[in-house]
C-alpha cells in the first residue's frame, strides 16, 4: 500500500540541498532514524512497547521524500492502519510527521557534533524548542509538566484524566512525554476543561526522543511535538519549559525523572527556584507514594522530601494548589529578570546533561553507595533507572540485554535493598511494561 | 452572594431602552422567563431534572442588568455555585448566558405577537438562527443531529461518547437538545475527534426552549446555543438545520423526537428530500430498538420503516455511514438550489408548527385511531408523547398534574395498548426522569 | 451588459421573503430608491455632483435580485464602468452596494415609520450603527470626523491628505460624508499612514443619505458605509461617533454642519462634553476661515467661537493636537459612564433632529432674525444651508427649484446682508458645485 | 537622547549566546555593519545618498542591546529624529530594525565563509529569504519586481506611483530595492490600490544589501525587509523571486539591474523562461528609453531586445499585461514542477554570482570588448555599472575615490564611446545623484 502526504508544515519550504540530507541509502543511520521516529509516530495506539517488535512487525514499512510539482511529497510504504480514518492520516498524526522531519533536519544542519560545554548544551535546548515554536513569548506561566508511567491501571488513568480536567477548567496547559497512560489522560481530560472554557490556543506539548519514540508514541492531541536527541536534553527541556511538575504513579522511567529532577533542586543554586512539585494519585496510590518516599528520604534525605508535596485523590485540590501557585512562579521569574516560557536560571550541572549510555559496563561501574553528595548520588541513581527504561524498552538496551544477559548493578547493600524493594513493586504493580506479557527483569541487583 | 459579570458579546451593545425591556418587575413575565433562563444555564450539572424542584431550591436568586462605565454588567444574586471554577464562571456558561439575552430580546421587539402563516413561521425559525449566528454560510453538509435521552444508563452514555469521537474524527459537527446524556455524550467524543483532527471550528450546537431548559441545562461544551421559544419552532430548527440525525435510545421525549420526523418525512413532498437517519445503541440496546420498531410500524407502517436504518454496537459504522452520505446531501441541495445551512424545500405542514399546549384537555381529546392518515395520525401521537414530556419535566405541566392529577390518554384500544407497553418500558429502563427518585406516571391510559 | 455579482456579506443570508421587499415593481418606491443608492455607489469618480443627470444619463441602468443556487445574485444591467478593472468589480464598491441593502432592508423592516420622541430617534442611529457593525466596543477614542467641501480646489485637497497622513501615522481614524474632495483627500493621506504605522484595523468610516449619495458617491477606500435615511440623522450619527472634529473649507454643506454642531455644543447641558473641533486649511484659506468667523461671531456670539480653534497650514500641529485631545474624551466619557464608541451623553435637542423639508414654502417660511435664543438661530441658520445644499445637488430640491424658481430666503436685514455675502464668497471660489459649470444660485436673498 | 525599544518579533527569543555576537567593541567588523544598517533604516526621508555624509552626520549615534526584565531590548543613543512621530518609533521603522539584527545573526551563525559553488550560493539566496518568511507558499503568481532610479523627477515619480496603483487594483504585489524615487512611488500606488480591493495580505517586499542601504534606505511602507549580503546575491533574489518585471527610468543602477537580468536571460537554458519585462516611463521619457535601447542593441544584439517591452505613457496598459501574464507563469512554472515562490529553474551562471569588488585594479582591467560572448559581454557591462554606483553611493567605493581619485573605464573605442554617451545622459538629466549638488563622475572613460 502506497500513501502520498502533501507538503505541509515545514515541507512546504525544502530545497533539494535538505531533501537529499534525508535520502535512503543502506549506509544512512540518519535514514534509519528518520525513518524509525515516523514509524513509531505512525503506530499510535500499539499494544506493545518492545521497540525491536514494533520494528520488526513492520520491516517492509518505508518513506521517501519524494520533489513533485510544486514542493515535496511523504510517500509511505505500507504505513501502520491505525493512523488512518477511513483512509485519511489523522491529521495530528500528520503533524507529527513533520515535526519529525523538522527535528531531525534541523540537528543535522546545526548540531552534527556533539557539544560539551553547559552554556552550549542549554542553548542547544532552547534552539530546538525555539525552531519548533515551543517557546511562546506573550503567555504567562501556565506550563504543568506531568510525568507518570505509560503502564497505568483503569483507575489510576481516569485519575490522570480528572487532574486534567481540572487544569484545562483553570486555564493550564500540559507537557508530556507523550505516549500512553499518565502521559496521554491529563490532555484528554485537559481538552474537554479547554473546551468548556472556550480556550482555543491550548498546549498539548509533547517532549519526546527517537530511543523512546516507537515504545511510547505520541497522541495525536498533543499538538506541539518536540523530537529532543538524548533523554538527557529532553530532561533539560521539560524541567526549563515547566511551570510546575505533577508526577502520577510510574515505573522506573518516572523514578529516572523524579530522581533528575530533585538532583536539580538540591544544588544551592536553585535554592530560592520556585518550581511547584505535587505527587498525586487516586487513593489506591496511596502505599505507592509512600515507598517512593521512603526510598527517597533514604537516598537523598529530608531536604529532597521539602522539594514536593504529596496529594492523594483529589484533582480539585492540585489543580487549585498549581493554579495559585503560577502568580508566585511569575513573580520568582520576574525578579530574576528571567523568561516565562524558558526557566535560564535553574542551574543544571553538567553531570545531569551528558547523555548516558547504558552499556553493561557502564550500568556496573555506577557508584552506588550513600556517602557521597546527594546530588551525584542523585545523578548517579538516575542513571540507573534510565539503564533499566533503556532495557526494558529502547531498541539500544534491548539489544545489549538480548546478547549479554541483564544488566548488573552492585553498591552499598542497604542501597541495592531498598532499591531492589522499589523495583520489585514497580513489576508487581505492572508498571514496568504494557499489559499482555509476562515481566522478566532486564537487570539484577548485586548487593 | 453577588456577582458581576463583564459586558462580553451581545451584551456590549445595548442601549438602555433595551435594557428595560429585562427589568425586573413583580408582574413581568418576561423578566421571570429570562430569570429561569439564567438559572437553568448556571445549574448546570443539576442532579434533578424536576424544574420546579430547581426554581423552589433557587428561590434567592435573582438577575439585574446594571449600567456600568462603558456598558451593561449582569449582576447575579446567590447563583448556584456549579457554575464557577474558583469563584470564576466557567467561560462557556458565561456564553449562554448572553444567548438567553439574546434571544429573549430579538423575540420579544421582532416576535412579540404569535404567528400562524407557515411561511412566516419557518422564517421566524431561520431569523432566529441567523441572529444567533448558527447558519455557516460557507461550510460544507456536515451537521449531525443527535437526539436521545436525557436519563440514560452508563453503557449507554459510553457509547454515545464513542459515536461521537467517530464523528469528530470526521470532521462532523454535533447539534442536540443540549441536557445530559445522550444530548452530551456525543458532544464530549467529538471534542476529542476534533482535537486530533486539529478542527478549531468545531460546532456543537444546542437547541433548546424555556420551558425544557432547567430540567435539561446546556452543557458548558455547547458553543452555540439558541433558545426557540418552543418544541415546535425547536423540532422545526432541528430537522432544517439538520444534515443527518441519529437517534439514540431515549423515552418519551425521544419518541416525540421520532414521530415528528416520521410524520415529515412521509409526506409526499419530501418523498426525495434526502436526510440520513440512523436509530443506534450499544449491544444491550437491541431489545429497546425492536419494541419502538413494532411500534412504528403499527402505527405508521412499513413505509415509516424504511426512512431510517437501525445499527447496533458499531460507532465506526454509523460514523463512516454518515460521513458517506454527507455527499448525498450536498448534491441533493445544490440540484433544489437550496442552501447547506437551512433545508428550505423540506415541507413541514402547518399541523406540525403550531403549538400545542398539553392542558387536560388537550390531552384527553387528542385523536388517537390508526384509521386517519398517517401524516395525521403521527401528529397527534408527536402531541401526546409533547404531553407526557411535559408532565414529566417542564414547569406548566408539572402544575397541571399537580393540580389535576394525570392527563388521561384514550383511544383505538389497540393502539392504546400498544402505547402503554411502549412507556412501560420507558418507565422500567428509567428513561422518563433521571435516576434518585421512584417515577409517577404522569399519565393513564384508557382504551 | 450583464453583470451577476456573488452573494457575499449580507445576502448570503437572505430569506425570500426579505428578498420580495426589494423586488421591482413600477410602483415601489423602496425599489426606486434601492436602485439610485447602487447606481450611485457605482458611479463612483463621477465629474458630476447634479443626482438628477447622473440618474438621467444610466437611465438603462438596471438592479435584480435573484434566486440562484445556494443563495441571492445581484444582477446589475448597464452598470456605470468606472466601477469595474478588467471587467471585474472593485471589491470596495462590492461592499458598498451590500451596504446598500443591508441599510435599506434594515429600515424597512424595522424603522417603517416616522419616529418623533427624541429617545427613539438616537436609539434608531444606535441600532442602524450597530447593525453597520460600525461601533466598536474594545476601541479606544480615535475617531475623527472630517467635514468639509466635496469641491476644492488642488491646494486644499493635497492639505487634506496631509492631514489625513498625519492622523494616521498618529493611529488615529477617519469618518467623513464619504464623497470626493474633503471627505476623500483625508482617508487617502491616513491610508499610507496607517501603512507606515502597520495599522490593519484601520477605519475609513463613511456616512451617507439616499438623496445625497449620486452627487457624492463613497470612495472604495470608505470600508464602512452605512446609509442613515436623511440628513438629521446622518448629522446626530456623526456627532455621536465623532471623538473629535476637523472642518475643511467647504460650502453650503459645511457651514450645514458647522451651524448644526455650534448649535448642540451651545446647548448648556454640554458645557462640559470633551469634543475637540478644529478647522484648518492650507495657507490661502486663512481668509476663508476669518470670513467664516466672522458670520458666525455676529449670529451665534464669541461664545460659539469658543468651541473651536483655527489652526492653518500646519497638519502636524492639527494632528498632534488631536492626538493628544484623545485622553482626554477618554477620561470625560469614563467619568460620565459613557460609552467610547457612542457619546449618549450629548444633549440634541428634538428640534435638531425632526427632518426639514425644503420645501419653497419651508424656506421662506424660516425665521432668520438674530433676536432669538442662540441655539434656535443656529437650528433655523441649519436649516438654510441645508435646503441650499439640497437646491444645488438633491433631487428633490433640483426638481423643486426646476418647476419653481430659486428658493426665496428673508429675514432680518443685517443677517441676510451677512448670509449673501457668505454664499457669495463659496460661489466665487468654486465651492458650491463640481468645477465644469457655471454655478446659478438656487436661492435669492430678499433682507 | 536615548531611546528603548520593547523587544518585539526577532529579538523576543535571543539567547545570550547570540546577543554577544552583536556586542559592541572596537575591532568588531560585524558591529559596525549592525550600527550602519540600523542607522540607515532610521534615516529614512533623508536628502543625501552619500553613505559617508550620513555616517558622519551621525557620528554620536550608537545601539546597544540590553538584557533586560524578560527578554532583549534595544537602546538607541541619538537616533535620527526622522523614525519618530511624537517620540515613537514609526512601527514599519521598528520592524526594518528587527530585519537588519534577523538577517545579520542569521548569516553570521550560518553563512560565515564564502561560499563558491553554484548551488550552495542560490541555496543560501533561498535560505535567506525563507528565514525571513519572504516565501509564500500558497500564494498565486503576483510579485512584480520594480527596477529604476533612486533619483527621478516629479513627473517621473507620479507615474511609478500610478502605475503602482493600477497594479494593487489587479492585486499584484511590488518588490523593489527598497529605497526612495521609482523604489517608493510603485508601494504608495499600489497602498492605494490594494485599499480599494480591500487586499490586506498585500506585500511591498524591499531587498536591500549593507553597502547600498544607507544611500536608499529603506521606506516603512515596505512590510517585508531582507538585507542580503551584497549585491550579487540581492540580484538573485530579485530575479528568483520575480514574477515579473518593470524597469522605470534610471542610473547607473538600474543600467545594472538591466544589463544582469539581459545577461541571465541570453543564456540559452533560459529561453523558455516565462519572466514578463516592461521597460515605461511617462511621455517626457520616451527619448531616454530610445537610447538605453540603442545601447543594448550596440551591445547585446537583437535577442537582447527581444526580451522587453517598452510601454510609453500607458500604467493602465502595463498593468493589464502583467496581469494576463501571470497565468502564463504560472503554467510555465506548473510544466516545470517549479515553485511559485521561488524560480529554481532560472539559469544563473556563477559569473554572475561571484561578488566584483570596484577596486580601481578590477575596474581598469575590466573586458569592454565587443567581441566575446553576449553573456560574458553583459557580465563586464554590469560588473562596470555595479562599480559607478559604488564610486557614486557606496562606502568603499566612495573611499576608494578619494583616494585614488576616478575609476578608469577603457576598451574597445566604439563600445566606450556609447557608454560615455549613455552615463553622460544619466548625469544631464540628474539621475546618478539625489538633488542638491553638483554631480562630479567617479569615472573616466578612455577609449
Amino acid at each position: 500500500m502506497l500513501i502520498q502526504l502533501n507538503p505541509t508544515g515545514v515541507l512546504d519550504l525544502l530545497s533539494q540541498l535538505e531533501v537529499d540530507l534525508l535520502e535512503q541509502s543502506s549506509t544512512s543511520e540518519r535514514y534509519r532514524l528518520f525513518r524509525n521516529c515516523v514509524l513509531a509516530v505512525l503506530n499510535v495506539g500499539s499494544h506493545t512497547d518492545v521497540s525491536n517488535d514494533i520494528y520488526d512487525k513492520h520491516k517492509d514499512f518505508d518513506i521517501r521524500l519524494v520533489s513533485r510539482e510544486r514542493g515535496i511529497k511523504i510517500e509511505l510504504e505500507n504505513p501502520p492502519q491505525t493512523a488512518f480514518v477511513d483512509g485519511h492520516i489523522v491529521t495530528g498524526i500528520h503533524e507529527h510527521i513533520f515535526s519529525v522531519i523538522r527535528d531531525i533536519l534541523f540537528i543535522c544542519q546545526k548540531y552534527e557534533k556533539n557539544l560539551q560545554e553547559t552554556k552550549a548544551i542549554t542553548h542547544m535546548v532552547f534552539d530546538m524548542l525555539r525552531n519548533a515554536d515551543a517557546l511562546k513569548v506573550n503567555s504567562e506561566p501556565n506550563m504543568i509538566v506531568c510525568w507518570g508511567g505509560h503502564s497505568i491501571n483503569e483507575v489510576e488513568y481516569k485519575y490522570t484524566k480528572q487532574v486534567g480536567y481540572e487544569l484545562g477548567l483553570r486555564g493550564l496547559n500540559i507537557c508530556t512525554g507523550c505516549g500512553p497512560g499518565a502521559m496521554k489522560g491529563p490532555m484528554k481530560g485537559a481538552t474537554i476543561g479547554h473546551a468548556k472554557q472556550r480556550i482555543t490556543n491550548n498546549r498539548y506539548l509533547g517532549l519526546t526522543e527517537p530511543s523512546i519514540i516507537a515504545a511510547e508514541p505520541p497522541n495525536p492531541i498533543v499538538n506541539e511535538l518536540v523530537i529532543l536527541p538524548d533523554i538527557e536534553k529532553r530532561l533539560e527541556a521539560f524541567v526549563r519549559t515547566a511551570h510546575a511538575i505533577i508526577i502520577f504513579p510510574g515505573g522506573a522511567g518516572t523514578a529516572e525523572e523524579l530522581l533528575y529532577l530533585l538532583g536539580i533542586l538540591l544544588h544551592p543554586e536553585n535554592d530560592k527556584q520556585c518550581l511547584p512539585v505535587i505527587l498525586t494519585g487516586p487513593k489506591h496510590s496511596k502505599a505507592y507514594f509512600e515507598e517512593l518516599c521512603k526510598f527517597i528520604q533514604m537516598t537523598l534525605g529530608d531536604a529532597a522530601l521539602s522539594k514536593f508535596e504529596v496529594i492523594i485523590d483529589d484533582p480539585q485540590l492540585v489543580s487549585q494548589k498549581l493554579k495559585s501557585a503560577m502568580s508566585g512562579v511569575r513573580e520568582y521569574r520576574k525578579s530574576q529578570g528571567d523568561a516565562y516560557y524558558f526557566n535560564w536560571t535553574l542551574k543544571i550541572e553538567n553531570d545531569f546533561q551528558q547523555p548516558f549510555y547504558p552499556t553493561h559496563e557502564a550500568m556496573a561501574s555506577l557508584d552506588l553507595h550513600l556517602d557521597q553528595p546527594k546530588q551525584q548520588l542523585a545523578a548517579n541513581l538516575r542513571r540507573a533507572f534510565s539503564g533499566i527504561v533503556a532495557g526494558n524498552v529502547k531498541e539500544e538496551g534491548l539489544n545489549a540485554i538480548k546478547e549479554h544477559g541483564p544488566y548488573v548493578l552492585s553498591g552499598e547493600p542497604d542501597l541495592m535493598k531498598a532499591m531492589d524493594k522499589l523495583l520489585q513493586a514497580f513489576v508487581e504493580q505492572g508498571r514496568m511494561k504494557l499489559p499482555g506479557s509476562k515481566y522478566i527483569p532486564c537487570y539484577t541487583i548485586k548487593a
